[in-house]
């Protein structure tokens, strides 16, 4: 009996060109092809939930396939992360409903960025932070986050150089259901919860919220940068190290 | 005027064969003093308070070296920063008084070993904890961190491969002033406050530690095994990815 099963995956993006398969690059959905390929002994091809992009962390990612196997889910698992590079781990193997996908039944995600606000580096989590040694007005960042909340045209904020997230959707029509700063030590760690993304809109979005906190944008920024649909308005991309797709939710998955 | 310059530094080890210079293999103290020839035009030889071995980490190691210049100690500490390498950071500068030693002087010196206790490991944190998977009796653990304390003859918990940990004391007698076990989540932090370590002292402690704790070892081992002096009753050394070196501390340095 063909079974359908999901996938709760960590990884550390870093030496990864991203989750999707390529021609040239390694990437975490090839890695765990591969894994596949090694068990079961043919090919199976993984939906994700969404695309990360090169050097993008995940905690939570999810992915589906389907393969006709009695193996128990603890005994996928283990042969999963035997097979798997050591960056990227299977954390949760389960059974769902036969028609789900991961891609098409996902409804929000949760992306955190995090961004190290002092004036030296820090050697361990090089790859994890954004350093920022500049002064930031953290309540004038966080009173500007509620422009960005409610379903909104975030054309403003989409990468240009390539097409969304997941190719799927034309409009740039999204909802930001929640984003927060959350301040620990020298850590600022913004959180943005949407029911998708557009390519590169949490680091346009965290970009742009930089540039309020530094003074190089005025009070009153987003929601006219919202409104002028046009990404010259935004601020620059932040880079990728800081970003971590946190998790996926869906509906009910059995 | 010569000044005498103290260093805070932090790194990731997992890139290097440990602190001390050798003639193979990328060190902390190398990466250093060829910062610090960059800067200042000649040789200048760092002294560090100690070894850390290939593979531990630092958050604060401390390290003193001599020199003649009127730069600032943030200018120097920028210069340092610009012309290391990522996986190394120099945290904080400072001038002390002219005899200070930064091996010779540290009172004490606190490590910390962390322990990932589930039975999956993580991509993120690969290089920073041992994924210990066996059940843990964590209270019996805890029960036997009482033996440790105080100045004892440690002699059983020393590596034999190689000599101290600084090569300075042929005793293998050391003043435990502070062991104790913290749990968060699925992590345990193994803290240790001593005036010094001997070679693999801590990673041995470590090792005997879990080996109690999954009843490998039985409730009384601790004492027993220091009593031996024998090191093939104690457990095995763990791996050096768990391992960090938290802060050194000083009688006042200036």
């Amino acid at each position: 009996m063909t079974r359908n099963i999901k996938l709760t995956i960590e990884y550390d993006g870093t030496h990864f060109q991203g989750w999707q398969t390529q021609k040239n690059g390694r990437t975490v959905q090839d890695a765990i092809q591969a894994a596949l390929k090694k068990i079961f002994g043919k090919a199976i091809k993984v939906i994700g939930a969404g695309r990360t992009d090169s050097g993008v962390h995940a905690l939570g990612q999810v992915a589906n396939f389907n393969v006709k196997t009695n193996l128990s889910l603890k005994a996928m698992r283990n042969a999963l992360n035997a097979n798997l590079p050591e960056d990227v781990t299977v954390l949760n193997v389960e059974e769902v409903r036969p028609d789900f996908h991961a891609q098409y039944d996902a409804k929000s995600k949760v992306y955190r960025y995090t961004v190290l606000h002092r004036d030296t580096r820090c050697a361990q989590l090089r790859h994890f932070v954004l350093l920022y040694p500049r002064k930031l007005n953290v309540p004038l960042m966080r009173q500007e986050l509620k422009f960005f909340v409610g379903k909104k045209d975030f054309k403003a904020f989409q990468g240009t150089d390539k097409g969304s997230e997941n190719g799927r959707l034309k409009s740039s029509l999204r909802t930001i259901k929640r984003i927060d700063i959350k301040k620990k030590g020298d850590f600022l760690y913004i959180d943005v919860e949407a029911d998708g993304f557009l390519y590169k809109m949490v680091r346009n979005i965290v970009g742009t919220l930089l540039e309020v906190g530094s003074g190089k944008l005025p009070r009153g920024s987003i929601q006219k940068i919202l409104r002028s649909k046009n990404r010259k308005y935004a601020g620059a991309t932040v880079r990728a190290r800081g970003l971590t797709l946190v998790k996926v939710d869906y509906e009910a998955t059995n």
